[in-house]
C-alpha cells in the first residue's frame, strides 16, 4: 500500500471496523438501528476512541457525535470528515462505519505526528443516515444543513414516539436545531464503500464521486374490502394486495425500461410491502407499499412518478379497490460534488500512485446534504461483488486504507490552500 | 318468530353473543385469537356460562371446552352443538360464537323447561378453528376426531413456542391426545353465519350445508438477494418481491378462470404475504406467501396447484431468484354433510314456518372434522353483506334466535329417533 505521510495505521483502522462490528443484534448481524440500545451503545465505543485519540467529543442538537480538534486560526473554520455509524437490519459491517473509521484514523495520524494545522478538523458521526423507523433518513445531516423541517419532528416510530423525542432520546436537542446548522465548515470529505461493481471490475483503487443521485420515496396504499377467504366469490372481491402485486410488477417494468433506455442512472425498488389484516384466509383489505426512485436527472423521476400515478390507478380500478393519493415520504435532488475537492482527491489518488476514477453515486449519502452548506466530495472504495446492506458486505483493509490515505493528503493540501485562498469560491468560510 | 317448544329466550342468547364480543383487543376489534390471555379470558367467561345453565365443564386433551349435561341413557351417547370462540385478527362478533351461544341456548333452554333426554348434551367450543399463529386450523376438532397427528404439535408460532407447549398452556394434554378422540357421539350440530350472500339476497331464514369445501393451504417462497436498492443496477438484481408479485397476479388470474368454468365452488387467495428484510433501499432478498385454495371437487384443486407450481418457478427463473419446493401447510378434503341429519334440519326449519334451502359452504368449518367420527350437519344463519371475518360481520338477533330453534326441534325429534334405532346407519352410537 502507497504510504501517506505521516504514515496511517492501517491496523487500527481496520480493528476500529470490526471492533465496531460486534456491537450487533447476535440475531440478526450485522444491525445496529438508529436510537436503538445497541446504536447508543456503539456511539459510546466510538465516543471512547475519539477522545482516547486527543478529539474533544460533543453531541450537536441535531443529534450527530461530533470529535474535535481546534486548529492555529480560528477564522478559517473547520474540515470536516465522516460518516454514520447506524445500519440498515441485517447489514454490514463497512458501509458507514468505513468512513467514520478513514476519518478517525487520519486526524488520529495527523494529531500523533503533531502535525500543526490552521483549520479546526472534526470526525463525524452522522445520526441516523440509513432509512430510520421514523421513515426518514439522513437525520443528522439534515440537522446540520437547515433541512430537518419541524413537521420531520412530528413523524413516529416504534411505540409513536416521535422523531423529536427519539432526537431528544440520544443526546440531541429538538427545540434547538437552529444551533446545529453550521456555517463554518469549510470542507467536507466522506469516504464510502462504492456498493457497486465498477471498482472492482476495473481493478481501480479510488472512486472520486462526480454526483450522488437524488432519492424520492413515495407511498402508494390500495384499500378493498378484508373478506372472508373461502365464501367471497371471485368475480366479488376488492383484493388491495392484487392491485399492489401489479403495482410491483409495473415498478419493475417501468425501471428496466427507463434505466436501459439513456445513459443516466435510474433504479427503482419496492423494498416495503405490508398487506393487511394478513390471515391466511382473508382477502387482503389494505395493501401499502414504499417505492424507492433514484435518478442523476430529476426528470428521469417526473417521468417514473407519472407514470406509475397512472399504472397503479389502473389497477386498482380493475382490482374495484381505491388508491390513496401517492405521499411523498422523502425528496432528496441529485447534487454534484465540489469541482475542486474532486480535483484535490484526483491528485492525491495519483501522487500516491493510486488508480481513481470518477462515477456517479446511486445510493444517498450524508455528503449530499453537506453540498447545501459547503464544498463536499466523496471517496469511493471498492467491496466485494458490489454487495451492501447484506451481511456478506466487505471491503480490503488495504482498500479503506488507501481511500484513507488520499483523504489525509487532500486534507493537508487543502489546510493550506484554503488558508492562502486558493478555495472555490464556494469554499471560503 | 316462530316460536320452538319449548321457547328459545332470544334475549338471551344474543346477550350472550354480545357479551362475549366485549371481550376483545380493544385497538382491534373484534379480535379473540386463540391461546392469548384474551381467548382464556373469554374462556373463562363461556365456562361461567355454561355452569350457571347447569352444564358440567371441562376441558378435552385436545384443548375443547365443553359443557355437558348427562342423559338417561349412557349407552346412546351424546348429541353434540358447537362452534369456536376464537377469531381471526380484526374479525366480527358472529363467526363461531353464535354457534356457542345457539347451542347453550337450545341446552339451557331444554334444562329449564325440565325436558328429560335419553342422549347426553354437550355443548363444544373447539379450539383455534380460525388459522392459529401455529399456522393450523380446526386444532380442537382435529384433537377429537384423531386428525392432530404429532408433527402438527411440533409447529412453532410466536416466541418459537410450539403447538404442544400452547395446547398445554389453555388445559389441553399433548401427551394424552388419545383421550381426546371420541366414538360416543351420535350426531353433531353445528349453527354458523353463512358468511355469503345466498340466504341475505333470497331472503331466506335457514341454510342447510350440502357439502363443506376441502381447504388446502400451500406456502410459496422465493429466495432473491438482499442487494442495496441505489446501486444494483436493475438488469442484476434478484428481486424475490418481484418473483412474488407475478405469483399473486397469477393465482388470482387462475383461479378467476376455474371458478368461472364449470358449477363446482372454486377460490383461491394470496392472504398473507412478507417480504424480507423490509427496508426501503433494500432489494427484497425474500418473499413468502401462503395460498388458500378451496373447492368443492378435489380435481379443481389438483389441477391448480399443479399450473401455480409451474408458473411460479417461471416467474422465480424471470427474476433469477430461487423458489423453494412448495409446502402443504394443510390440506383438508371437501366432505358431505349426513343426509339423514340434512332431512331433520328440513322438516325442523318447515314445522317452525321458516323458509330453507340447501347450499355448499366455501369456509371450512369444525364440522368438516366431525364428519369423520359421527353423523354431522350445519345450519347457516343469514349476515349482512355477506360479510365475516371483519368488524362489520352482522346477524340479525332473531335470524340467530331462529337457527337455534332450528337446532332445538331438531335435537328432540333426534333424541327419540336415534334411541328407536331411526338413525342413518352411520349414526348409530
Amino acid at each position: 500500500m502507497p504510504i501517506a505521510d505521516p504514515p496511517l495505521d492501517a491496523d487500527r483502522l481496520w480493528s476500529d471496523v470490526m471492533a465496531l462490528a460486534e456491537i450487533t443484534d447476535p440475531n440478526h448481524p450485522y444491525t445496529r438501528r438508529s436510537f436503538t440500545p445497541l446504536f447508543l451503545k456503539g456511539r459510546a465505543w466510538l465516543a471512547g476512541r475519539f477522545a482516547e485519540a486527543g478529539l474533544t467529543v460533543r453531541i450537536d442538537p441535531a443529534g450527530n457525535l461530533i470529535g474535535r480538534i481546534e486548529g492555529r486560526n480560528p477564522s478559517l473554520g473547520v474540515i470536516a470528515l465522516g460518516s454514520h455509524s447506524d445500519s440498515v437490519p441485517s447489514g454490514g459491517r463497512f458501509d458507514g462505519m468505513a468512513g467514520i473509521a478513514a476519518g478517525l484514523e487520519v486526524v488520529r495520524a495527523l494529531h500523533d505526528a503533531r502535525v500543526r494545522f490552521d483549520h479546526a478538523l472534526e470526525v463525524i458521526d452522522f445520526l441516523a443516515e440509513e432509512p430510520s423507523e421514523f421513515g426518514l433518513s439522513c437525520v443528522g445531516s439534515r440537522g446540520m444543513t437547515g433541512a430537518l423541517a419541524p413537521k420531520m419532528l412530528a413523524m413516529t416510530g416504534p411505540g409513536n414516539e416521535t422523531l423529536g423525542n427519539a432526537l431528544r432520546r440520544v443526546g440531541g436537542d429538538p427545540d434547538r436545531l437552529d444551533a446545529a446548522r453550521r456555517s463554518d465548515i469549510a470542507a467536507f470529505l466522506e469516504l464510502h464503500i462504492e456498493q457497486g461493481r465498477v471498482l472492482e471490475s476495473r481493478t481501480l483503487d479510488i472512486g472520486i464521486v462526480t454526483s450522488i443521485v437524488g432519492v424520492r420515496r413515495l407511498q402508494i396504499e390500495f384499500e378493498g374490502a378484508a373478506d372472508h377467504a373461502g365464501t367471497t366469490p371471485m368475480n366479488l372481491r376488492r383484493d388491495a394486495l392484487v392491485a399492489g402485486a401489479h403495482t410491483v410488477v409495473a415498478v419493475r417494468s417501468l425501471a428496466e425500461q427507463i434505466s436501459a433506455a439513456g445513459s443516466d442512472y435510474f433504479a427503482a425498488t419496492v423494498g416495503i410491502l405490508n398487506v393487511e389484516p394478513q390471515g391466511s384466509n382473508i382477502v387482503p383489505g389494505r395493501c401499502r407499499m414504499v417505492v424507492d426512485i433514484r435518478a442523476t436527472h430529476p426528470a428521469l423521476t417526473e417521468k417514473f412518478v407519472e407514470a406509475i400515478e397512472r399504472e397503479s390507478a389502473q389497477h386498482a380500478a380493475s382490482a374495484r379497490v381505491s388508491r390513496a393519493p401517492l405521499v411523498t415520504l422523502s425528496d432528496g435532488p441529485p447534487v454534484a460534488c465540489d469541482p475542486h475537492l474532486r480535483d484535490l482527491l484526483r491528485t492525491s489518488a495519483s501522487e500516491l500512485g493510486l488508480r481513481a476514477t470518477d462515477l456517479a453515486s446511486g445510493a444517498g449519502h450524508d455528503a449530499a446534504f453537506m453540498t447545501r452548506i459547503c464544498p463536499a466530495a466523496m471517496v469511493f472504495v471498492p467491496c466485494r461483488d458490489g454487495k451492501s446492506h447484506a451481511p456478506e458486505e466487505w471491503a480490503d483493509r488495504e482498500a479503506i486504507a488507501a481511500g484513507a490515505a488520499v483523504m489525509l493528503e487532500a486534507v493537508k493540501t487543502l489546510d493550506q490552500s484554503l488558508a492562502h485562498g486558493a478555495a472555490s469560491k464556494q469554499g471560503a468560510a
